[in-house]
């Protein structure tokens, strides 16, 4: 769909979106709010996806889990409003920075899929490092909003 | 090496860290600036490269292109300082925020390896979207840092 990759020094410093999917046909996304920069998600896009986003301004993305075409927000309400999306050297990841006004990423109910840090320094048993919340409060009730949905974090 | 996941609840809202590896071993690692939230780049650990990352408070990755682990920063001295580190619900993607100090991240010289934004809206021809240089200015001259290093952008 995509213009054809067939010279590195173009696809690195040319002038052309020449996206790079994998095996699967996706490419991995990377999502921040464009109020402060915070990492709101981490998805995929198929090429169909990349299209509609760019043409809709709003966030598709390939759901790994259900395989479909994923219209972020169409159950949640929760749509993410494009402001800028960016490509990466090699063209073989996105960025893009959304608005999502005072609603939520993540389907298990934070602003951000990213509520938990991990803590850096020596670890003793890597089994049972322990991971530190950073959001507590959720947006949003899931089993309210997706109620029969089927959850899509698999083992 | 980590907790094994047998539990969604768990790997949801529990408290440790059970990170999900691809079929590849490999988990994407989403890498921002901690001075500004500016995503530096887009790359991949294996399990040991997480530990070592965690460990070491520096970033480690896995090299697709080299096929082996990488401490980003080894030739080019543009070393990741990591600040924070953070997993999402699902724990399949790590976020990690750098301190590079006023290095680079990209091996083509930008500070960001998303130098380049995509323009939104209607798509008159897929095959000729052009793409915008939004960082103009090289940090350091990639032919003399890299001297005889192959190129790790493939095609």
């Amino acid at each position: 769909m995509f213009k054809k990759r067939n010279n590195i020094k173009e696809i690195e410093e040319g002038k052309y979106l020449e996206p790079k999917f994998d095996k699967n046909g996706l490419i991995p996304v990377v999502v921040s709010d464009f109020r402060n920069g915070d990492i709101l998600m981490h998805g995929h896009m198929n090429s169909l996806a990349l299209k509609k986003t760019i043409e809709t301004k709003e966030a598709y993305y390939w759901s790994r889990s259900r395989k479909k075409i994923w219209h972020k927000g169409q159950i949640s309400g929760f749509v993410q409003k494009v402001k800028e999306m960016k490509i990466d050297d090699d063209q073989d990841s996105v960025w893009i920075s959304v608005d999502i006004g005072n609603g939520a990423s993540c389907h298990v109910g934070y602003r951000s899929c990213f509520y938990r840090s991990i803590p850096l320094g020596k670890i003793k048993n890597t089994k049972k490092i322990k991971i530190n919340f950073k959001e507590k409060k959720k947006v949003f009730n899931p089993s309210k909003v997706y109620k029969n949905q089927p959850n899509p974090t698999k083992l």
